[in-house]
């Protein structure tokens, strides 16, 4: 708990709606669309002739996070950018966020105010306003529900069908890195539980660590595409793993895929960190999940333009649904992918 | 649990993707503004002119319902229905629900179709498209998040603020059934953990058994109000009570209030079963909850007209804010209102 050395408050003597106000009287709404924001029934934005895009997530403690070692502050900033990139996903411009929290009496009214510091934190990051907040009390531990809600022009909405044939496979960032972050929290964890060592030695890791706690959605390639005149035939982020959505996009497509190791994206302290823990790097950039990268596809005409993308990756193309979903090894050995991403969460 | 008779498939057998095709396969969508619906990353709509709206709610197993004497059929619909009672609180027309479901392995594919059932029913009814649906998993029982989508034209949106002094106070149908038939249900669970009989004796009672159950979004009064050409000068959803609710709209509006016992809707059987039970019906439709009846205000010239319409009653008025808030009994007492409603949740 992020909550140790502060002065505890209740939230059963707060009271609820006392703790809203707590919590959202200084919010100052920043977007123009935003009628409505907290404090009412709903929140109610106007966009016209555009489309109005919104993305829920559900985040339980212990399922999603493990507040032995996520900060909440963190976990708000991380839990805001997930909504906001399957909103970014649909090539949409993210403007609010609805909030709904279920908090047990373990968490005090400090707590709740660190994580909503988080998600505020996010929010300004990307321009969202905070447009509803609801707490609840929960029987166990902490459930956070976020809707974030956009527009984007209906000509440039991007879904997860939409490509074709021989058309190329980009990413955005790198992959893997959330994963071994996860790995180093884990395994200092275990030292803490083991010897009561709570100095954990993190330095060097930084990058690993802030993609596993403070993952950033990808505005910046959304904005990029649009400003390259680049419409993706289809998106969708990577929270499971970059083979398990790849394969959701070939199967919902009904196509097949080649992609190679050697041009998918992992940060070279990936591979030595995951080299330090006998792990082989490419397993955990497939499989490893919680990137929150954007996987697109684009015409091969776009090749010229979108090669000049910073951060952007071609990492292979579509093929005709017989030739299966493939991996090409660095020593060109084919082998087929398989979706290794958790299954049930 | 609804599943006890039928066959069980494990959610972890099936996978995620699977069960979220089978139980979205068949939906069709209804909505013309509904531009994608479920199997992608996010919900996209259209409202040209129009006001976007959304409510989000948060559903906690032992916090908000009790599966015991919840069928999950009933529960999805319920839910989705207080999710829409939100938005109609505003003044909007619902159009979309976004779903997220975290279950824990307690739960077979059978329970959460039953659930959605439920979900879909409601839908259904009121015209609603399910346009996003997410499953994750729990470890500690079902969490449902809801954010209902809607729209309204912009000279048309109420909110909790706008009321002044002497402007009438509307509610629509009556008070305190839905406590009352909790109070049966949770009888008949202890009869039933203490005797072993499960056949609860609910003859004569289903009125208060579906107003705990089944409460249904007031959109007949919000279709009403439209038709009579009334536009409430604030409104809110009653779901902590009577009291609390007139005593939030007298804060936000810094307002005092008066209304009459008398004037306050109860129904006959409502009436009836709590004298059996022993408690004061009026205390129950004050302070009883889960009533999600609509709460408005109206300009004094619009009472021959509110009066018109079925199942609204003027239970009294807003005064200036020294007055204070109160209620005048059926032997002409004045006593404070005060909000005994449920804290924290």
């Amino acid at each position: 708990m992020a909550d140790n050395d502060t002065p505890r408050n209740e939230i059963s003597q707060l009271g609820k709606f006392n703790l809203i106000s707590k919590l959202t009287d200084d919010i100052k709404l920043e977007q123009p669309t935003t009628v409505v924001g907290p404090g009412d029934d709903a929140a109610a934005a106007r966009f016209d002739n555009r489309l109005t895009v919104a993305a829920s997530k559900l985040f339980l403690e212990n399922v999603h996070f493990d507040l032995s070692y996520f900060p909440l502050k963190h976990l708000g900033y991380k839990c805001a950018g997930i909504a906001v990139s399957d909103l970014l996903a649909m090539n949409a411009t993210p403007s609010q966020l609805t909030v709904n929290l279920a908090v047990s009496n373990r968490f005090s009214v400090e707590a709740v105010e660190e994580l909503l510091t988080g998600l505020r934190a996010c929010c300004h990051y990307y321009h969202l306003d905070i447009a509803t907040l609801d707490i609840t009390s929960s029987v166990s531990g902490l459930a956070i529900g976020l809707t974030a809600i956009g527009s984007v022009e209906p000509d440039r909405l991007t879904r997860r069908t939409g490509t074709h044939e021989n058309e190329l496979i980009c990413v955005s960032g790198d992959f893997g890195a959330a994963y071994a972050g996860l790995l180093l929290l884990q395994r200092e964890k275990q030292v803490f539980e083991t010897t009561g060592n709570s100095q954990p030695d993190f330095e060097g890791y930084d990058y690993l660590l802030e993609r596993q706690l403070k993952p950033e959605p990808r505005l910046d390639i959304v904005e990029a595409l649009r400003k390259n005149d680049i419409l993706p035939t289809a998106m969708t982020v990577v929270s499971d793993g970059l083979a398990s959505s790849l394969l959701h996009i070939c199967h919902l497509n009904q196509l097949g895929c080649t992609i190679y190791e050697n041009k998918t994206p992992v940060d070279p302290l990936t591979f030595q960190t995951l080299r330090e823990l006998k792990i082989v790097a490419t397993t955990v950039a497939l499989n490893g999940g919680e990137d929150y990268e954007l996987l697109f596809t684009v015409k091969q005409d776009d090749y010229e333009k979108v090669k000049t993308i910073e951060n952007v990756s071609v990492i292979g193309y579509m093929t005709e649904p017989n030739a299966g979903c493939n991996l090409i090894t660095n020593d060109e050995c084919q082998i087929s992918l398989r979706a290794q991403g958790f299954q049930g969460e």
